[in-house]
């Protein structure tokens, strides 16, 4: 199965490419979108928005992992994060991919074996999970490849094999 | 100049149409566009998108105006307008519609002539201004209206006729 993790934002978006098979991962493409300051916010969404459909013509991933999103530190920051976020979900709806959504905590447990793992274990799971020789780079495309890794161990597993898609679960208000 | 103001959201987005020339405003048209509760947010913001393309495509406004988003209270809340709102603004570049911000102070100075009108004061006033028999219905379009009506003024003011659009005022970050 392959699958698109995505660490939402405006000025840089970061993506994953994972093939997951239950407990086998492999990185199939990294990197990150990103988009100009100084633009106004509505053509910064729209860049997005077609760099994110080109993306998902060209690699057609089965699924599409985002964590949810949190903020106690910067709501001005969020606000921006959840516009883009915004635009990412749509294009994914729009090229028929679901998605799935994970707290930070799920993320960590499932790549590093424990919610509470720091972000350099994460990254340094990540990097051997997918058996890369260093960490991905930037950032955000070692936490787009995180993510994607967490539903790929969700969404392959065994266990989770009667897992259906609840429209419930994705309920906002 | 047609002016299409914005309540932005995710289930209930306020829209108001504004034929505005100086001190002269009128209702063109007004209403929302409802997405329902439990399909998933992807999908919700996926038929805002369809419904406000088909808006733009059928009122064809010159420009389009939406509060700014603030967010003491609801966080929970605030996090998914901001989905929608980035979809609104997507499909207002799509469209080849300038987007202008304007403050909850902003509008209601604009509409009821003082920063701190209440709520009620603004709803008045935008009846009055709009020549209309009743506070236009839903809330949510009555906002719209305000804030297309603040837009008009600013717009079409003699005052500003030097005004330009200026990116970096609608950078985020």
């Amino acid at each position: 199965m392959l699958i698109l993790g995505i660490d939402p934002g405006v000025a840089t978006i970061g993506f994953g490419l994972v093939e997951a098979e239950r407990a086998n991962v492999r990185a199939v493409r990294y990197g990150v979108i990103t988009t100009p300051a100084g633009l106004p916010l509505s053509t910064r969404l729209y860049q997005i928005s077609q760099d994110m459909a080109e993306l998902l013509r060209q690699f057609q991933p089965d699924e599409m992992a985002a964590e949810e999103l949190f903020f106690s530190k910067n709501i001005t920051t969020g606000i921006a994060v959840a516009h883009g976020r915004g635009v990412l979900l749509l294009e994914a709806e729009r090229a028929g991919v679901p998605v799935f959504e994970y707290t930070p905590m799920q993320v960590k447990q499932a790549v590093a074996g424990y919610g509470g793992a720091d972000k350099r274990q994460v990254m340094l799971m990540t990097q051997r999970l997918l058996k890369l020789k260093a960490i991905p780079r930037p950032d955000d495309a070692a936490d787009a490849l995180a993510i994607a890794i967490c539903h790929g161990r969700s969404a392959t597993s065994l266990l989770n094999m009667e897992r259906k898609f609840d429209p419930k679960k994705y309920d906002t208000r």
